[in-house]
């Protein structure tokens, strides 16, 4: 059994991972790759890290043939990735990368991306693809919404216990330490590697980063009320990885327990025994998420952390074990590779 | 004018900034380095970077001739570093980096570092050494504690909002992002290169760091009451730099003006303009303090980003500022060298 | 078919390698794992990135019973290797990843390794690791010898030109520049992150490294006569990887097409189009090698890069891609996985 | 007294590092800075590091009134730079951090530029800027023009070896390690973060890296016939500084003496013991170059290396060297300031 598999912007860094997880996956077989600035390129001048694989070269989306495809990676930029995905076969199946089909609510989506939505109708029937709490869902689904990297981490960590109601949900502290590769390849003075190196930045300060969205919106929906964390993103030097650490009230044996109960049966998700947290680096080029939770000396407060590779299960991870999902494939196919360390 | 000065732990990362700073100080020179492990070894063997510099071999302590000395800095390790002051001349100024002397209260030494002090005449008459906070009494020391690189940073940003009474209490939240330089040139695992790069890892979990002890005497002597903040240090792959991110609870604006006001008379430390916030490199190798308010989404919350250099205003720039009060000399004499960038 | 396998030293990297290697094999089983200071404790203790794996426990080397063994990998310091293979049931078959059984000659070995070889007949069975040029003698082999990862890179860059006599055999300078990795975990101070941070510094300087000892013996039995590189090797501040800068005098286009030649039918070992050299990081986590060709500006010289990663290419990628010959599995089983970029 | 000084192009990294020695400078006081692009701006929204001083806001050049600047420090894009200069104030003292009145012949200009020279007059009066080697000849200049930082660095380490004629001129190969600062703060996708973290990459490959134009020039006038060498730069992983690897045939101590009697009376550059290498910290952020040699174990071969901050010594540093000949300042003020270690 083979599926056909084509990747939309697959000259970022998200297109890049999404090949190298289908390069060892049984039943992956890539037909199609599109970058529409490096149409004509093979992709080994992209990316000469993949010069061993037998790849098509890079080609514009107006010269895919969809028909033998069976699923559609979009990595995509964001906006762009409504139009495209719009005007595709209504019966493909796709994975987006981007953050266009993420909120449900249009007024919401507006707000925090600045502008109208372009494909109404595809926001509509779009899943939100974080896998282990939509799991039916996108074993369904047409088109899967893959999450914010961040808001992956931050759900992990915490909806396990918004729905055991063992946290006090007006007192949520979130300090995200993100890697460098989860802003692109984009030539930002501030992704320079002079500027970032030995250097730690605060961005999206004061409530603005977008993927407060996801979280305003999935917390809610699990606490059936309005919930609003306080979140800060930091930008450390290093290229791959999240960890982040929830400061939390309510008490920790309580915290531990729902997340160990929420996450038993989960392959990806893996809970640490009570008092130890994770380091970044151990699930470094992985699809697993680590989470540890430590009582604090304030009786009553706990700290949760999490850590996961933005690239892979905050990002082509998630789209690979969603698509294995949705393609009727072992959902772990290709992601058992164990973390790169050191 | 010249004053003689001693270093007694100069093999360390603390020591070898000591040199660095005093290489151009207009007033002091070094006639005494001490290290124990190393005596008897050129400086330029230590650290070659300081090879151009006319300096004396390191020695024992026992063969310091300290009647010529008109101050010591004093970089040893916490608890040899109170059994070695105990026994200096009790006329010799004296600045110590190390833990011993920064807790007043002889009981929550021995909590926070697990032992009975061994000089507590000593103790009894050291001045807690945040210059900014403790000038006066600094002046008119005889005997100068260092503060821990971290509880620095934290009372900087904190200090003049709890003076003000501009932040809940009991709703402080310190998230500390630490560079490696801060725990020293020792040999431990967790400090490899190969561990530490393209990593992130909390440390001292749950309310179990000793500057914690400092944080709970100095801001409970401000608010008058009790003060206890949760606060969870992570080491980052950098190798100078602090970057500590509070989440407070209080109106922005108010918060923002109350460290404006702290600190407007302050060389060294720079409150940025409301909304803004520092980079971590933005200090660094220098003995400036940068601080910036952003209010959060949330109404009545606020973060407070401060950033230093742990072993410049951290520490031996902090302790040189100190030495420089003690002797009568400019207070600003060797610190004002700009951050080092990129 | 499952293949049983034991680790002799895996709570170090290149057995940390090994395992991650090891995982996702189809058909090899770990059932032994030995880490003498650590006896005792689990694997996700020293390696907690290893924890989804159903690892056994580590022992003691006397504590395995290899009668069910069908392969173990030695990944223990030089020197330890040696006495322990010794004592090893003498039909067990064996990679050794250490030093100890590189160097055929007795004396070459006691010269560079600073004393008597302790098991010389397993010295005189040991076939050398280098898979692409002992393909058929490490298929028959029961105790296979890994390469320095140094030693590797240097040889596939270089061992095509000397065979086929296009480069000046006397002329021959070797820079190299290796991560920390290669290193291992052992703590010593040039290694911690403060020191090897923003720096980088040549070691064994002069001729003085012990990996001149396979150039030495494998360059000059291809020559049929004595071939002496001149090689420096330096540190860098990265983890993994090896990138060897080498200077050749010879045609540039000679050597090219020697090595294209060498390494047509060669699925890990990749030649890049004339004129193109290869990034480090191309081959991160991989046990791919690229080597590329760039004539220069003075006539009848050219440059030969080559990259790999040591701990994959460099150790145990090459030591799994032995032990599949050695028991009659596809030789890329287990090391197909694509590079980790970026 | 005091030197009014105007720096052109002050928001890329050698403007700024400029700024960053000026700010300790005991005569030099800055009265004009520009940046066309962010021109209007405080140098504090550019540079935040050099928020608490108090300088000019950034200008258009047009707008600079050049009557009262005692010297100009012109450190804009290359070509840019000769079209500035030729306009400025024929008796205004000038010196230049581009590459633009290097090269003293036209043809070799046009030939390694790629284009005419713009400014034929303003470079027939050109002074190298190698101080330590013309220093009598920028004392009295008008315009001198800065070295490439590789070109300084290379000078330094094999001036004395021609000059003394203890190497084989035909034999020699310098491999180079750059750190990313050197390529400026362009917004170029190799230097990336992501990119450029955890790698090793050469560029300029095969012999056509602009500083040989400057190695061609000055070892060919120091020989007396002309002079090629192999020279290969690579891009590491660090911020600031080049370690240079230099390979020659000749007596090695014949080499360490010719280093040592040229550098005898030499403030900023060190020789250290035969046998003894630097590594590329221990100049971090200072005007000093280290050198060492090493003999190898071919008779007759030698390894010469050499180390500098390229934002330092390599360009900003030099520049305020010379500027300070050419004012009838101490040639050292402002420079004294040790490394940055760790």
């Amino acid at each position: 059994m083979s599926h056909k598999i084509a990747i939309l912007g697959a000259s970022g860094y998200t297109g890049a991972e999404l090949i190298r997880l289908i390069a060892t996956h049984p039943t992956f077989e890539i037909v199609a790759l599109s970058g529409d600035r490096k149409a004509g390129q093979p992709m080994s001048s992209v990316y000469p890290h993949l010069r061993h694989l037998d790849l098509p070269d890079l080609v514009t989306i107006e010269d895919i043939d969809f028909s033998g495809v069976d699923l559609a990676f979009c990595a995509l930029p964001h906006a762009t990735s409504q139009a495209v995905i719009r005007d595709l076969p209504k019966d493909l199946k796709v994975v987006d990368l981007s953050a266009d089909f993420r909120l449900r609510d249009p007024e919401a989506y507006a707000r925090w991306y600045g502008g109208a939505h372009q494909a109404l109708d595809q926001q509509a029937e779009a899943v939100y693809g974080l896998t282990e709490f939509y799991r039916e869902e996108i074993r369904a689904a047409r088109l899967v919404a893959g999450t914010g990297c961040n808001a992956a981490t931050g759900q992990f960590a915490l909806r396990p216990l918004i729905a055991a109601g063992v946290i006090d949900l007006d007192r949520i502290v979130m300090d995200l330490k993100a890697a460098a590769s989860g802003a692109g390849r984009s030539l930002k003075e501030h992704l320079l590697f002079s500027e970032l190196f030995e250097n730690v930045k605060g961005y999206s300060m004061g409530g603005t980063h977008r993927h407060l969205g996801e979280f305003d919106q999935e917390f809610s929906a699990i606490a059936g009320r309005e919930v609003r964390v306080q979140f800060t993103p930091h930008l450390i030097p290093a290229t791959r990885g999240i960890l982040l650490t929830n400061y939390v009230s309510g008490d920790p044996e309580a915290i531990h327990a729902a997340l160990t109960a929420a996450y038993a049966e989960e392959v990806f998700i893996r809970v640490l025994p009570m008092g130890e947290v994770p380091q970044m680096k151990d699930v470094r080029a992985s699809n697993f998420c680590h989470i540890g939770v430590v009582g604090d000396r304030i009786d009553g407060r706990a700290t949760v952390v999490a850590v996961l590779d933005n690239l892979t299960k905050g990002s082509a991870g998630q789209a690979v074990q969603n698509a294995n999902l949705m393609l009727g494939v072992e959902e772990t196919a290709g992601l058992m590779a164990a973390p790169v360390f050191p």
